[in-house]
């Protein structure tokens, strides 16, 4: 048995049982092994950037880590920007990158960099295996330091020889450590604020909005309080939909998010962060809760926030009274001029039950919580880190990991661009995927920003050329038909929503270009 | 005057007149200011990766630097891979990074990363500009610092403050330091080695490689000895075809290289490194020089290798006898079926005088060299770093840099994928880039290395799965009329030769895909 073959079952044996990869050379003998451990699924991309953003897609869905296969230090390069995501997300991924063969490395070969130190940014962990007998320990390792709570990237290198030695054999799972709880003394303080009344918003992330349970007994303390729950912006997992508890989320623009937070007097972080604007603007502040509320924090993103919750429940003695849920109403369905409502609304009207929206729509989803709130119930995946280009791939990893689902990528034309390849893995994988694309033939949000700068004077035209993508245009049709994913473009409300239910219909992906 | 205004200024003043960007909502005010600074060409791509690979081929043939423009971390990482290939190429490129408000990093708002961590592997300079009164300095700093010799990716990380907040005006350029010159002693011994007539390799790199005159020079002093002259193996850019010298090249495969190198005494190293294998392999040394071979250095990559082989030269009096040049030989026409030979061949055919040649074909391009020996003068890019996705962008940025050219971008169809964005640019500006995708449906390199690594065994169906890339069959025809790239697929000898005249003859781009 070779380093590569212990590793794989060493990986199996420890939960994680598909792999994302775009191998190269020194990852031949990975690729060789897969053949000894055929319980392993492996799933070629066609990009790095799709295998990482499938990981952290897949991570968000099962709560369990995939792994990557990644081809030394420029591959990792192009995983990174969804590995900044993943970390963003506190998604558990096995990153594992390739490595020369540990002799090979003084020789300063082509291909050698410093993939220890592209990899600390977006890891939790990182670790480079010395050979062939320890690298199935590290992998058990890496599997627990990616679970452990509430969930990191954990890079694991690989150099060549660690993969074709000989190996000892597979190393047996390692548990994570517990999840950090959080001292009585907080959950007593945020309790007595809480009973004295005063103007408070509960901000919550991603553990809270992940769960429909958590949320509802989050809103249970709020209801009891002069509270209100407040949703973090770029959550990883949203639960929603019809019987869920419907949960304010802080809106991208400062402005926007400042009324939101005006009047508070206080603000209790249960797994949150004292909230910040997304960018700086010159005018604006940085944090958006109101200078003079006091920040409190019950748990942060690193603790177990709802068993703080409960605790703060059974303190307080809230009433148990049930807490208020969408109702499930299906809109009528969208007629005429295709607009982003009409394309919100009508996913509204069709989406089947359990659906998953990775969404990627940027300045087109703008509207979409208050259209799609009364769908049925539903999971909604946010671009955590701001990272353009998970959309795509994170639906591809999310329809991996529950093939029972339908799942929609939700998806601007300008970030579309940055990982198109993952259509391809949704053919080659026959996933059921519908892509929409919002196609305004610019970076509209970028736009609106330029505006935002120029105070008084209108942009330049230069300027707005960088904005522009209509020179040529692109046909994403032709695109998509070209990596195998059938595809349909829609002008008006009414094909769309007849492409949406062929979409929902019919197995396998299919790509909707709409005309907005 | 704001600091983005004096940025670009400067850079402009400092020679610096082209911008390949990919901005976002903290790169605003650079963008707004290109309209002050009029004579700044930028030019938009749709993935990082094509902007910093467009850098690299610019640089490769001004020899000057274009700037990037990359949206905070994760765009950055989008880049890596090519900035990469940039490094190992000592391309100058001035990588421009937006970053967050200084006083707003604290906050660690969702795109918030260490950018210096991930920017030091592939940069030989790194500043972050702490305000908008330094951030011209520091503008002129870097164009110098990717000035020195032999160049260098130097990345300025720019906080949005110091692009909005008032500046004191542009920044006068900063000469580079001067190129360290050889040591006479090292010249001196080289000679002294030289006369005793043993059998030598003369290894030379990039700076020999890319001039005809620097190549003859190092012809006509092993000539002169009992010493054969080899190239590096992934030269930045060689300067062949008629008239000009024929080097023999390190070849890619391990057992190749120790062929050509075997028989040598002494190998001296004139701007290359003790020459390695690409990657390591269980039953193959690292090294390619026979083992009792004594290694001398003439001129390290990051010292004056012309100047040194001309002091050699003088030293040693060599004859001043022409160097054997290839000889202009168009081949005739192919017919039937389509190889890769017919690809070079019509090529070599073909190609008008002073065309460049980006060749990332991968297994494809094994052959081209003898094919296109006797072509009219032309230039070759390659991968310098290994790094796959290289040859797209790289294509581009030569057919910006050098408008009155013929490009030729040779491409296999899975490299091909990893940044196929690069052809919108090429439709949006009209370049004369004719794209030629190997289509063998496969990563046929990694079949090659899989046999390599099995052994006896035949690799196995889910190791075979992973280098496949027929199912779903991808159509380059149809990826590259949706990014507004006119295109055709050719089946036989005779089609190609017909593709290849009409993007030769047409302006703009074309895309050929060849089924081979």
């Amino acid at each position: 048995m070779n380093g590569a073959q212990a590793l794989i079952r060493t990986l199996y044996d420890a939960g994680v049982d598909t792999c994302f990869m775009n191998p190269g050379t020194s990852e031949m003998h990975f690729v060789a092994a897969l053949d000894s451990v055929p319980e392993m699924r492996s799933i070629l991309c066609l990009f790095e950037g799709v295998a990482t953003g499938c990981a952290d897609g897949y991570a968000r869905m099962t709560g369990k880590p995939a792994a990557t296969l990644l081809h030394l230090g420029p591959g990792l390069g192009n995983g990174i920007s969804n590995l900044h995501n993943g970390r963003k997300a506190h998604s558990p991924i096995v990153n594992i990158v390739g490595e020369h063969a540990t002799y090979h490395l003084k020789y300063d070969a082509p291909l050698t960099s410093d993939i220890e130190g592209l990899a600390r940014p977006v890891s939790g962990w990182v670790r480079t295996s010395p050979n062939a007998r320890a690298v199935a320990e590290d992998g058990a390792e890496a599997v627990a330091a990616a679970r452990t709570h509430p969930g990191q990237v954990a890079t694991l290198i690989l150099p060549a020889d660690t993969a074709w030695g000989a190996a000892g054999g597979p190393a047996s799972p390692q548990s994570p450590p517990p999840k950090p709880a959080v001292p009585e003394e907080r959950i007593s303080a945020v309790a007595r604020l809480l009973r004295r009344g005063e103007e408070t918003v509960l901000l919550v992330g991603d553990q809270v909005m992940c769960s429909a349970g958590v949320s509802e007994l989050a809103c249970r303390i709020a209801a009891g309080a002069n509270a209100r729950v407040v949703g973090n912006r770029a959550a990883a997992r949203v639960s929603r939909g019809a019987g869920r508890p419907v949960l304010a989320r802080l809106p991208y623009p400062v402005d926007q998010a400042l009324s939101l937070l005006a009047g508070a007097r206080h603000v209790v972080l249960a797994g949150a962060k004292d909230p910040v604007g997304f960018f700086a603007y010159p005018d604006s502040p940085s944090r958006l809760a109101p200078p003079d509320a006091d920040i409190h924090l019950l748990a942060s993103e690193d603790e177990d926030v709802p068993a703080a919750l409960d605790a703060l429940n059974e303190e307080l003695g809230a009433p148990a009274a049930p807490t208020p849920a969408a109702r499930l109403e299906r809109p009528a369905l969208p007629t005429g001029q295709l607009t982003p409502e009409a394309v919100w609304t009508a996913l509204c009207a069709l989406m089947p039950e359990n659906a998953i929206i990775a969404d990627e729509s940027v300045t087109c989803g703008r509207q979409a919580y208050p259209h799609t709130e009364t769908a049925p119930p539903h999971d909604w995946l946010h671009v955590t880190g701001g990272s353009i280009g998970q959309g795509l791939p994170a639906a591809t990893g999310a329809a991996v990991a529950c093939p029972d689902r339908q799942v929609f990528a939700m998806e601007g034309d300008g970030s579309g661009m940055y990982t198109l390849q993952a259509l391809w893995t949704q053919a080659r994988e026959s996933l059921n995927v519908v892509n929409v694309i919002f196609a305004n033939r610019s970076y509209r949000i970028l736009q609106g920003e330029l505006l935002n700068v120029g105070g008084d004077a209108e942009p330049g035209p230069r300027a707005q050329a960088m904005m522009r993508l209509d020179s040529p245009e692109l046909d994403w049709v032709s695109i998509s038909e070209g990596m195998g994913v059938p595809a349909v473009r829609v002008e008006s409300a009414d094909a769309y929503v007849r492409a949406l239910s062929r979409g929902i219909e019919e197995p396998g992906p299919l790509l909707i270009e709409a005309m907005i």
